[in-house]
């Protein structure tokens, strides 16, 4: 395939994925196949000469989307929502046609750039301390990772890079070898210090777990993949205090801020942490901006700052404020529908887009009300164990999710309840 | 945003990156900017209310291009090349509109299986042993990890937990805490086995390592991050002897099989290593087909495969292997340029696409010679250091690359080398 080609494919490709998106509620959000559907469907080997891009386009239709789950129906209230935005699209389309590696400064300088100014604008957003924005003098700034997950090895390992030089600074002769395996990480059964768990979306007392960690030179990273999103808002803000006791903030734009996966983003208060935890200085990495272009630790590999760009430029911070305050006010109307009915409970306190609910009644009512609503295919939504319950989680998750969807979603959900209540005791 | 200005400007977007790539040459390869150039061409924050799509698309030329290292430039020799082309960038837009999170079987069935079943398609296409297959009962398979080094990460993690294990059988009555700091890694300076170092493509003797590490049952590794692609050619195929004492095996599609970053593949023996250590079981992700969808560990988050699928589909094995093969033509050629010239000499064998070379003389006038031939930013190269001497590294990247422009390289060296010679002694 060529360039002219592409422009005809690629044209073509934009009208398949504004259909898709356009008209994704009308299909079942969960997919009806079982483990294996996908083999017998296609080749058990590659082909020797090429196929046609007819064929392979047709294929969408005959093999991957009956195995579907549809993340962007707004019947979906699953897991926690996942970014899916057309600047965004736009944008990534761009970075893979750059198709940079950004593993230095030299090796895409606009690359390292545009992500160092992003990370500083979204900071500026949330409102971080000004020890987390890069600025042109600051020590600290944003730098993006893949997951939250990724973050949080991440901030593990530069504690311990950390606390390790602290060690040594304090008694020169110690030996280096074993001091790591005597160090100690903190968590819950969450891991580290999180704002907005994925359970329930509950809180940790930052506030108070930050002074603690500061006296005892304790590295205090914060997680709040999905709730972080919220912090643009100034109602919302308050649930961040606190962030000045820590070393690393991290959360997730491509969960609820419009920027498609994958986009994490983590501040840390000095650069230098991570830039000495991760250095690595190949001959082949050296250039001759070496030290003033070391943004940071050399991981931003691919563009994604690009769709950071276009995202809060096209949506405007007011345009994502109005985004959050939608999905909040959703799970809030969702709340109201339960609480109206007596036969249902309110699970945990609903503070952004995730309402956890219940049946009055056994775990086994519960669970068979979830196996009916998702075997129904028109709803999606997965459980969670709050205190021994067995618990329906009910996140606002698509971009184009309305009353009328959460509505409807309320109906399905009573109708099977009534159902499974004749059923079964409850 | 909506669908309806998505179809208008992802049609503009597409002639844009069309444009880009067919006059990619006419760009200066490599930037002329200073650490810093972009915060001063935009905003120092968001903005409240929305830009226009226009002036975000203006300021690509603006703000982006000036500082790009055009990594898809016939004149791009650096590093090692990263895959560019049209049907993976077709395949990343449906993926980014289905933008599905693959982390269970059931939050994407079709994500987990096509690539479990594109895994098998490489493999075969590799003449892995069958021990590495999926197949529907096979006990190995492959799955797709975002870089080499993360599938290095994700063997050493698992390879921890088989020797732990291990460990335990052996002596049922030893308490498990303390094990894993005794555990020992072996590595080079290049860390696991290597098939085509970064520096210089040099192969380790795995057929020598593979039964010393089968016999003490030592978790065998081996990456062959850039030289994988080349495994698809039966020619090549020989460098791959000794795959059958492996563990785990990993290369990278994103760099040389014109699957656009990132597609780093990774192969075992047995899944349920991986499955083991990596086990992770919140209410939250269990769903009815757990056992039998469970095809792997929970990490097939984007939906990388279908760029997989489109490229073997598009290009056929046989386009694939003609592609691979036009790259070492291109490095023979350039190394025959070398040869040819007396004043050089070449570092080290030349078995892919990579040639590795010198002016006879100090280590001084190579390094001048090199910075003559980046500031001239006609073409792009990076240097190894090969026992004590600065080498210069040409590696054939871009897909369009020709014989015209392997040729133009060579007279800007040898212009630039000439003057460099009259200025230095060497």
């Amino acid at each position: 395939m060529d360039a002219a080609e592409f422009r005809r494919r690629g044209k073509e490709m934009v009208d398949l994925i504004a259909d898709y998106l356009e008209n994704i509620e009308q299909r079942p959000v969960y997919p009806d196949v079982e483990p294996g559907y996908l083999r017998s469907l296609i080749p058990e080997e590659a082909p020797e000469e090429p196929d046609t891009y007819e064929d392979v386009v047709k294929d969408i239709e005959r093999v991957i989307m009956p195995g579907v789950t549809h993340w962007h129906s707004p019947y979906f209230y699953a897991y926690f929502p996942t970014a899916n935005s057309f600047p965004a699209m736009l944008a990534d389309m761009l970075s893979g046609a750059i198709g940079c590696i950004g593993f230095s400064w030299a090796a895409s300088p606009a690359c390292t750039e545009l992500e160092t100014v992003m990370m500083d604008w979204l900071g500026k957003m949330l409102k971080l301390p000004e020890d987390f924005i890069a600025g042109t003098h600051g020590q600290g700034g944003g730098v993006i990772q893949g997951t939250a997950s990724e973050a949080t090895l991440v901030a593990l390992l530069a504690a311990r890079s950390r606390a390790v030089r602290m060690i040594l600074a304090s008694d020169p002769q110690r030996p280096e070898t074993g001091i790591t395996s005597k160090l100690v990480a903190y968590s819950s059964d969450q891991f580290c210090a999180t704002l907005g768990t994925t359970p329930s979306c509950a809180f940790d007392h930052i506030t108070e777990l930050g002074p603690i960690c500061n006296a005892e030179k304790i590295w205090m990273h914060i997680d709040a993949a999905y709730a972080g999103s919220s912090f643009i808002c100034p109602e919302f803000r308050p649930l961040l205090n606190g962030i000045e006791f820590a070393d690393s903030f991290n959360f997730n734009p491509h969960k609820w801020l419009l920027v498609n996966f994958d986009c994490s983003t983590m501040w840390v208060r000095k650069r230098s942490d991570l830039i000495g935890a991760f250095k690595m200085d190949p001959l082949y990495l050296k250039h001759d901006h070496q030290e003033s272009g070391r943004y940071f630790y050399t991981d931003n590999s691919l563009f994604r700052s690009l769709k950071m760009w276009f995202v809060f430029r096209m949506y405007g911070l007011k345009g994502l404020q109005d985004y959050i305050r939608k999905h909040v006010e959703l799970a809030k109307e969702f709340e109201s529908l339960v609480r109206a009915d007596q036969r249902f409970e309110i699970s945990a306190d609903v503070v952004l887009g995730l309402v956890c609910f219940r049946l009055k009644g056994s775990n086994e009512v519960n669970e068979t009300l979830l196996k009916r609503i998702n075997n129904g295919r028109k709803i999606h939504l997965v459980p969670c164990q709050l205190s021994g319950q067995f618990v329906l989680r009910f996140a606002v998750c698509a971009r184009t999710t309305e009353s009328r969807h959460i509505r409807e979603a309320w109906r399905l959900i009573t109708q099977l309840a009534e159902e499974v209540m004749q059923e079964l005791p409850h």
